[in-house]
């Protein structure tokens, strides 16, 4: 038990992934933390998430920039395309918002996979959540399996030491408020955390995209009071 | 028959995509290329994508800057390694050579399906090769398959259109004289491409590195005179 074991977690400056760090910390993990700068329109996204490696004792904290907006085809990665605002079918799940990136998972744990390989680390924390919003593909427990079969075929330290590396994903079946809950009994401050996609130029969160949404219902749903600043 | 398909094609500027590329097109697809700038430690090898893509026609080429180097763990991105010469076990295939990238195809690969996922392409090239050189876990036909099996779980257009992705690596089996004499029926200008890990500065190859003694060895095999200059 005393032995030290190290994880990447893929770190956003959400929420999700803030308790998940928090998750991977508690289980006796060391952090390795992974975020992306990829084309986003704002920069509140990466500075919250060096608060919260900061503050969750993170071993080493990597920004890597890619750039998605070369492709196009999504609405946060797009500076012309509209954030959608109050949607009412937030939650059905059946229709691929408007906010899908393609292949952003896929690609976030690609490079995950590489850094875990160099450092010789076999687990990975990924904060992907299937019950309050199922609209994105990558997020399901299905595409996960597939990545980890990959993965254990991809990389020379699976071929050579058979060691196997693994997804891990703690909190893909829960609701938002359980999330929340799970994260303040972890001592998560979640006033460090930032959801929206359309952040004011003061960074305060617009309460109306979907992610905003999500976030009250969940701070709601855990009876908590949501300790971060909104524009409207 | 007359309907134009389109298809993704990984480019390095070497040999095999090049072959890769000049396959895709005869076989009818429309030939969008990507290619990468990851640390590599000279630039001889994105001018040759860039030659060997406008003599092929490509439709579009794009070029994604990625930063493996960040990671280290490569002597192909390790600015400090050296880069092997005229190695004895070339040829085994049991051990894993010092330029092994972590992940690379692996994140190829994801950006390709990204690109892919936005242009509504099904069809995927990577020149991946097996025959001559099987050192490298990210080239066998078992990890393309993982990966193709992911990617139809992984993107909106495969879960909602039900189409599906699929990985060609039409020269995986060939040796590298085969590959060779395959592209000269195609009409590939081999002049154009690049292979030496670690060419001098004028951009010449070194002729003994892993990758300058495949390629003289294959154009040796086929019966023919590589047409680049080698610097010794």
């Amino acid at each position: 038990m005393n032995q030290k074991k190290n994880a990447i977690v893929l770190l956003s400056g959400g929420l999700d992934s803030a308790t998940v760090m928090a998750i991977a910390a508690s289980e006796g993990y060391g952090c390795y933390c992974l975020s992306f700068k990829y084309g986003q329109r704002h920069s509140v996204e990466t500075e919250s998430a060096k608060r919260v490696a900061q503050s969750l004792g993170a071993v080493e904290h990597k920004f890597v920039g890619i750039d998605l907006s070369a492709f196009g085809g999504s609405a946060l990665t797009d500076g012309a395309a509209e954030i959608p605002k109050d949607r009412v079918d937030l939650q059905s799940g059946e229709n691929i918002p408007p906010t899908y990136v393609p292949a952003r998972n896929t690609i976030f744990l690609s490079y995950a996979l590489a850094w875990a390989e160099v450092l010789g680390i076999f687990d990975i924390f990924i904060g992907v959540n299937t019950a309050d919003y199922s609209g994105y593909p990558d997020c399901r427990a299905e595409f996960i399996s597939a990545f980890e079969v990959m993965a254990n075929l991809a990389t020379a330290a699976a071929v050579q030491n058979e060691a196997k590396y693994r997804i891990h994903t703690p909190i893909i079946e829960m609701t938002k408020g359980q999330i929340i809950r799970k994260g303040v009994s972890l001592g998560v401050d979640y006033s460090l955390t930032h959801s929206c996609y359309d952040p004011d130029k003061r960074g305060r969160s617009c309460g109306h995209c979907d992610s905003c949404r999500l976030r009250l219902k969940g701070f709601a749903e855990a009876g908590m009071q949501d300790p971060i600043e909104y524009a409207g």
